[in-house]
């Protein structure tokens, strides 16, 4: 998850510096400075590379504009999925490139940048609605009633986010995660088709050129499909949204693969014992297991910074 | 899921009856009415009551109104916890008991009269919010931030719930099924004291008075934790939504209880391939094991009438 953002006032200091969101984005000397501001801060075992994923639909030449208070809106996809044009995405992508290779010469030899790109399902959906929602009903069903469409449409997306993933790698990041927001609102067959198989390939990709990139997949909402998806894609370590119990996602995961999780951003927000336990509760399901302490999802814009700092020292003094 | 609704033109000469959606609710004779109109179009095997499960709180004399478009309005909840009044709820419930009695009277003795209530997490979140979201963040917060305020309202709503499932099994209902909508936003802890807790106590409660009445209980979202939630519950049906596949629901849950689900109400709506393929799935996956094929969620408004015909049909021929 992003570590950026308005909780913090530095965040929002640099903000007021750049013209709009996708600005900050793709203006290195900024998006560099919100990266590193959090790990300067608090002190974090790893750097997450300020971006977004709707770079990608971007970089594809499509419109996306961020309004403030509502969320992306891009221009509804139809028939001109067969017209993208994936030539010039790793050109236009290359700011994002820069700002990891500053990122990673500023950052501390023992701190992990980790880069990431949406999976191709979760950018779809956004392709497809102009906007987000929550239950992806014109995705989904954009997928069910135009599947010639739709399956070129999700291998643009992946031949562009395999291509953005090995850029970032081959720039500096030490690691990359997938992440598929969306993936927990497919039935069973869009699951495997559109959730699974796609961040398989992409995986695969990456892995041609960089055999030992460790690759990160999220896919929020798999809930008792965790374990049908980690065995397919072949991350090295798969994100756990905080409705799965990690001690549930050990289970149901047979093979082996870190785990990263799950907090959820509420009890962060709003601290105490809310907080303890429910980071107690994670380290407790974990031992014994290769595990990345995060959120279960997005940080709220209004927590406070002290609940941060709090859950880096509760985590680190539990961990020893 | 409600079986009647805006895609049925009986339904909406019916419902212009009614001054409200409440007032079709809570006025017998066309709640019944609209309760046996699609069974008697499309020869289902079951009848689902017809009501709303913010008729509890409307019971317990909150505020309840449903605006065209918009959905359910209520008056937030606060401090007044501790006020709730549930000693008329049997009286303010009765018409639909005589819904219920209407309908069992009408309905052919072969045919199931299904009744529900909300599960108390599901119907807290609108008292608390005063309206439906899609991430329940009120609802989460008010159980982290006051907890004995939440305790209190989620008991107050199993005591009422409990009451309302056995009035509804005494007028005539053959089952009831108690629909927990937002089991799935919960983190663990959340999950086993808001959603598992509560509806185990309600059948705890029914069984004391009807030890043989049939209980369904639909834990939305579950997902992974289906397993947990059935050993804990002990109903005698888990109704999934169209989010697990029923495969791994079956894998899931090792006490023995039926399976009701669980297509995506999106392929009904769709048709064609998309429809039967769905189908056929479920149908595939659920051999030699005690299945009610259901939707995995509520039916959309505009689904084509002969869609859920065909439907209807396509399960019959595959049963045999």
């Amino acid at each position: 998850m992003r570590q950026a953002g308005r909780y913090l006032p530095e965040y929002l200091q640099t903000r007021s510096r750049a013209a709009s969101f996708l600005d900050l984005c793709f203006t290195p000397g900024l998006a560099a400075e919100v990266t590193l501001q959090p790990v300067r801060r608090f002190d974090f075992d790893a750097a997450i590379l300020f971006s977004d994923i709707l770079v990608v639909p971007h970089a594809l030449g499509r419109s996306v504009r961020f309004i403030e208070g509502e969320g992306p809106q891009l221009d509804p996809i139809g028939r001109e999925v067969g017209l993208l044009d994936a030539s010039r995405v790793s050109e236009r992508l290359r700011p994002v490139f820069e700002t990891v290779r500053i990122v990673r010469s500023e950052l501390a030899a023992e701190k992990a940048l980790i880069g990431f790109c949406g999976a191709p399902w979760t950018v779809a959906t956004y392709m497809i609605a102009g906007r987000g929602s929550s239950d992806q009903l014109a995705a989904r069903r954009f997928a069910l009633e135009r599947p010639t469409e739709m399956e070129k449409l999700i291998g643009v997306l992946t031949e562009v986010s395999a291509e953005y993933l090995v850029g970032q790698l081959k720039a500096g990041a030490d690691a990359v995660k997938i992440f598929d927001s969306w993936a927990g609102v497919l039935d069973d067959e869009g699951f495997r088709a559109l959730a699974i198989e796609p961040v398989r390939r992409i995986i695969e990709k990456v892995r041609a050129v960089l055999p030992s990139a460790p690759v990160i997949a999220f896919p929020r909402g798999a809930g008792a499909r965790l374990g049908e998806y980690a065995e397919a894609v072949k991350a090295d370590a798969i994100a756990v949204d905080w409705t799965t119990p990690m001690a549930t996602a050990r289970n149901l995961i047979s093979v082996p693969t870190a785990l990263q999780g799950n907090l959820d951003p509420l009890r962060l927000r709003i601290g105490g014992r809310a907080l303890d336990d429910g980071v107690d509760e994670i380290l407790s399901a974990m031992v014994g297991c290769a595990h990345i302490f995060n959120l279960g999802h997005g940080i709220s814009p209004d927590t406070p910074v002290e609940h941060v700092a709090h859950l880096v020292q509760r985590v680190r003094s539990r961990d020893r």
